[in-house]
């Protein structure tokens, strides 16, 4: 467990990834990491020196000896990323170095970081609030454009300005009624009572599309759960083997040549989506199979986006709809790929219908949302437009540089009890409830949304988001 | 192969380990180090800064979206490790970040840095000569103290400033003697051939010492390879798992055991050595073992250290001699113990002899230095004597912190060469050799010891050093 008492110690960690390389940086913050610096840096009196300057010069043991030379960064308090005076030690990058110098800095007074403590302090110091700092973590670890800007997004205010702004409001109409009750048995109202049904309308619209915004959020943190399935020799490995443009998949054209299911990443304008091709649905032939086919509805199961690939022609719109409707379930979206489109124009399709009114009819008892395309893997066309259609599923016009997206699933669920709160509130000014009682469930609303922000916070609530944070952030 | 043409670009490189951390640092250096970060980086204009400041930030990319918030490190030349402009964006610790921010920087006119040109261009403009250059790379890579103080000795100077002198009054002599060669059939002699003939055996001295060195540098840098050899069931595996302090190998009291080499890294006194443990030597009784005896017999030829391990309660000292005069050569340094000691007291030895008589017995007819040891690897009896055997076998009294130690086989290659020339001069010297080839000799001496330095380098020598750095140093 993370333990808060010893905030005032010096802390040191290394800041770099470990490992070899030209630099390494050894951070040290806290109201000693000055004076200890001093002490194995004997170029100049840090202490002297302005802030955010570089000095050359040899770090020292006590017994003299040299661990390295290296540029000391000094930040003094409170122009720092922890508003604590800090030091950076940029060393040549030899973990050998690194650890010295680490054990160094300890033997002279400083202790090790824990997990995130650097940007825990630039919290607890009123540097960034708590959604800002969770997003340095997200930042650290985003491996798309569009997860990237979201944690930076995040990281320069994103929603939680707004939050804060609506919550303050709000703490304004409580003070008043916690007021009014302080009046007891006597008729006064210092709280407008259809100023704070607005006001709580007003938050509970925002707070509602932000939890809108969740699925996406996360789907761009995590990547889309996108599943390929169909019948056995529908082509699915080849259309995955398009979407990433390289032969990553085994194809063949024995029915169920793919068993295992395969996931690959695929960046579509920013957006990752976590490709997954599947062994094909068909009443399974050896135990293998049986496995692979069980996998493949667990996948779908799990699904965002199921993209529904048949042969078109071998296989008839009912047959494809009566397929696709034992798969489809009420929130994933679905695109339906009529596949060998090439093949199409020479051999009759089973159905003597229109090509779209064939697409209509794989479609038209669905009651989720839908898509349809025709086209073909092997050939590669169309491609481009499948592309465009996972893209506008999941980010369509959403995907802005400053837009509010809540991926956190922390910050998900405080809106979602700071909802029912707010609804709670909503409902008791409808049927004229007592002050007490609003006033409760307005304490609720504001402490949910103080904990996104960090307004209220607990040990616990810190410990559990710091200690998944990387030592030396 | 390396390109010369282009060092006037500007360089682009990760400074740091690649992967995740709290901060990663992408560096700039060239002409346009500044100008380029300009571009991109609006809070400042870096230009107008003082040189070793550092300045916070975003960085934006071409459509002025944010890359990052980051801290700019600026070095002005020639107060800058490549003595040019140099940058340094300290940005999140995201591999995305690092990456967008290289190829921001790539087209916006630098280019990718080839491997070790930030070391490069500190060498080729004067920062520091090629055996320094060379050693910040020993130094990334050190991983034990010795291997680290090495690397940090050779990096400020170590013997490459005294071969600097020394090569510099021997270039006075070289142009007296070339002086005298002008003027033909005149007999004037400008050079003091005594003077002349002392300083060249004052060099050949001291390069002697710097050759004797290397065996030694050379173990430091790569670790000692150490051998345990012996008979099946003498107790390699204990000894070596005593010495480990750890139960790193399977031992059993069946004979045989170990089939494959384990090697492990054993430290004392910050020096590295490569402990090998083997399968025991006798005739082997299937095809697995008789491998296993092959090897073994590879490891040993290749040792620096035998310690040849023999069961005293079983072994009598003739037998063991015998086994011993059959793996020793004369360039390696031998270790004999005389293992189970615990049981020796008990049991009755083989020889009745007295136990020192007895491991006299063993090596008498040796011809390489050897030491003795009785110890019990069960018990952990004597382990730390051993262990300062190997040390001072290694190290005894030659590491010091400023000792020149050549550790680098291109630099042990060039005194060899510089050696054989200077030898031929004093030949020279002593029979009257004619001017032209006593300065003929003089030269390719001058030239090899130029060589250490750098003073004297082709692109392909300092193209084949640089090009095993790693790209960012």
């Amino acid at each position: 467990m993370y333990n808060f008492i010893d905030l005032q110690d010096t802390i040191v960690a290394l800041a770099t990834p470990a490992g070899s390389g030209a630099i390494g940086i050894v951070r040290l913050s806290g109201n000693q990491a000055i004076s200890i610096t001093n002490e194995v840096f004997q170029a100049k009196d840090l202490q002297q020196v302005d802030s955010h300057t570089i000095h050359l010069g040899y770090i020292r043991d006590e017994q003299n000896k040299i661990i390295d030379q290296a540029l000391v960064s000094v930040f003094k308090n409170p122009h720092s990323y922890t508003k604590e005076d800090v030091i950076e030690v940029s060393c040549h990058g030899s973990r050998y170095i690194q650890q010295q110098l680490i054990e160094l800095f300890i033997r002279k007074g400083a202790r090790m970081a824990r997990e995130g403590e650097f940007t825990l302090r630039a919290f607890l110091n009123g540097q960034m609030d708590l959604s800002q700092a969770e997003a340095v973590a997200d930042l650290i670890a985003a491996e798309s454009e569009s997860a990237h800007q979201l944690a930076l997004s995040q990281m320069r205010g994103g929603f939680s300005d707004q939050i804060k702004e609506l919550r303050s409001e709000l703490i304004h109409f409580a003070s008043m009624i916690e007021l009014e009750l302080d009046f007891g048995e006597e008729d006064v109202e210092f709280a407008n009572r259809e100023k704070l049904q607005e006001l709580v309308q007003q938050i509970v619209r925002i707070i509602k599309r932000l939890l809108d915004s969740f699925q996406l959020g996360n789907a761009i943190k995590h990547g889309v759960h996108t599943v390929l399935a169909g019948r056995p020799n529908a082509g699915k490995s080849t259309l995955l083997n398009a979407l990433l443009n390289e032969e990553r998949a085994i194809v063949s054209d024995i029915a169920g040549t793919t068993r295992d299911t395969i996931e690959e990443i695929l960046n579509i304008q920013g957006v990752q989506y976590r490709l997954i091709d599947t062994a094909g649905i068909r009443e399974a032939t050896d135990q293998i199979e049986a496995i692979g086919v069980e996998k493949t509805l667990e996948q779908v199961a799990k699904s965002a986006i199921l993209i529904y690939v048949y042969d078109q022609t071998t296989l008839s719109p009912l047959e494809a709809q009566a397929d696709l409707q034992k798969l489809a379930t009420a929130d994933m979206n679905i695109i339906v790929v009529a596949n060998k489109a090439d093949l199409h124009s020479q051999n009759q399709a089973p159905s003597s219908l229109e090509e779209n009114d064939t697409l209509e009819k794989v479609t038209q008892n669905l009651t989720t949302p839908y898509t349809t395309l025709s086209l073909s893997a092997k050939d590669k066309t169309q491609i481009d437009q499948l592309k465009q259609l996972l893209f506008d599923l999941v980010a369509s016009g959403q995907l802005q540089q400053d837009s509010s997206i809540v991926s956190n699933s922390r910050h998900y669920e405080a809106l979602q009890s700071a909802l029912q709160s707010l609804d709670a509130v909503l409902e008791g000014l409808e049927i004229g409830i007592s002050n007490d009682f609003l006033a409760m469930d307005i304490r609720h609303a504001l402490n949910y949304l103080g904990e996104i922000t960090g307004e209220i916070s607990t040990d616990d609530l810190l410990g559990n988001i710091f200690s998944s944070f990387c030592i030396g952030k």
